[in-house]
């Protein structure tokens, strides 16, 4: 079915002011929620809201508390999330990092202590959407096997890059993993193989098949040694300039998955007029090969227009939620 | 044969002084050069040191030239590298970010107009010994086709990432493709297969032989689809940054790749006293897998103290040089 942006939204966030969330809080909760379906991203948003309200309600996620700074050293900061919703904490960062960027050219926040962001290009969108260069990443729980290792050790880091470009931003949101769990889902779903190798099978062979996948949790780094030293150093960067919690502390269960670290930087391009040129003369380069983020407004005008794909089953439960 | 570090440096540095290379200067370049060697990474210390001269000799690299700030906006600055030496320029351009992330927390300088950088990890390891965490990547000319396409448009925009740890530093060196066109040379000289597919042959078949490669010139971005776009948004961040060319304009051929931007970010994680215990916590739970940099300083030892691996034909041409 196609549930309409607004009600969608609306939906949302009366679910979450019943447990207690305030007003505005709960909009923007909802809010970019609903606009992770409306860009397409329907791993990322209202099928994970179940999950979101399931930790509200164990109290793992704290609906009153918002993320606040602990260290300021200029254009760096290091602010708790206080294990609150973890859209609204890692927006309120990127928001600060774009502020310090808008003062010192570049800035950065590194937030510990917080609960899943969710989609992680919504930060990306923001800081593009306010002209600047955003470059964010999350540690995760351990879900991914270091390249010739058989137990994740490692998460799958999601790491979003966005650049601002008037004909449509550039926005990067990659898990390390080939596939995330979201995606090996949905292609489980659809009873689709993976367009390439993602994974070890139980018995230790490359396989496509998700199910396989998700069962051995054994995933691919992308790049295999390249990705699985890259989400290293994202969860060290992470831990240690937040002060926070690394991977390997981070409960191995979804439903307990609290506790994270996550970097925010921001660049202020808008101090360059000659930065929108160059990224025009780049896209103009790709000679029509499609770009990160180049079919999203094309999704999320059609998603708006016909309203947000939600599937039945998601729907009702969403609703009984209320 | 095998050649002292003190020899290398000082053989390097005279032929440098003879190209009319300050002294001090000269001395800082062969010492980048060496170290590069010393610490096992000879596709890009020695053997690169003949075409480096070639292009001093072209006037393609300034001898004399120094980078110079630009434009200051706090705790980000655009540099100019005046196509002088590549490492000498990125070295500076570290030690600024450096001291900006000493006074601000973080510290970023974007770098326009620079030469080959020669060896990136050299920047992420002078980071790393000042306590800092260091990223760093540059754009090249266009050497990588993006995924799904067949003429290289992309660079393969090597980024290094640098945690400083007080048992070793973690420090990520990697290109964008899955094997580095270094890497293919080395691969193809010992008459080895790849481990893994890296690239397409002239048939746009996928395979592991590194010299059908280096001819079909479609080496494969690491995670397909993933690689290609994290190689995209490097590209522009850097040139839109820096104001400064971006991938499709600099020349495609290693001769005369000049121009290239790069961009140097520094964390001061000095300040955070628990940042340096989470590292090793961090390390620790790895289970005993390596990581990034972890032989490097076993390699260093031992170059040290036998001499520093280099193969006779290039000696005698480095020899000759002088």
């Amino acid at each position: 079915m196609r549930i309409a942006f607004k009600k969608l939204m609306g939906t949302l966030s009366s679910v979450l002011k019943r447990r207690g969330m305030e007003s505005e809080r709960a909009a923007l909760c909802a809010r970019l929620l609903a606009e992770t379906d409306r860009d397409g991203v329907y791993t990322h948003g209202v099928n994970r809201f179940p999950r979101f309200v399931r930790m509200i309600d164990a109290r793992r996620i704290d609906v009153h508390a918002a993320a606040c700074v602990t260290v300021k050293t200029g254009a760096l900061e290091r602010w708790d999330g206080r294990r609150g919703p973890g859209n609204l904490n890692a927006q309120a960062c990127m928001g600060r990092a774009m502020e310090m960027a808008r003062e010192h050219g570049i800035g950065c926040v590194a937030l510990r202590n917080t609960t899943h962001w969710m989609r992680g290009g919504s930060y990306g969108w923001q800081a593009a959407d306010g002209g600047m260069i955003g470059i964010c990443w999350t540690n995760t729980l351990p879900n991914l096997p270091a390249w010739g290792d058989t137990v994740p050790r490692l998460g799958n880091n999601p790491l979003v890059i966005a650049v601002p470009r008037e004909g449509g931003h550039v926005v990067l949101d990659m898990a390390m993993s080939q596939f995330s769990y979201g995606t090996l889902e949905a292609y489980r779903k659809r009873g689709e193989l993976l367009p390439v190798d993602g994974g070890f099978d139980g018995d230790g062979r490359l396989t496509r098949d998700p199910a396989e996948i998700e069962r051995s949790q054994r995933p691919l780094p992308i790049g295999y040694w390249k990705g699985s030293g890259l989400s290293l150093a994202l969860d060290l960067i992470a831990a240690m300039t937040a002060g926070g919690l690394a991977t390997h502390r981070i409960p191995a269960d979804p439903e307990r998955e609290v506790g994270v670290c996550q970097m925010f930087v921001a660049l202020n391009v808008t101090a360059f007029p000659d930065a929108g040129p160059i990224a025009e003369s780049v896209i103009a380069s790709l000679g029509g090969m499609r770009y990160p983020g180049e079919r999203v407004l094309q999704v999320r005008e059609e998603n708006l227009r016909l309203g947000i794909p939600v599937e039945d089953a998601t729907w009702k439960t969403v609703e009984a939620l209320g």
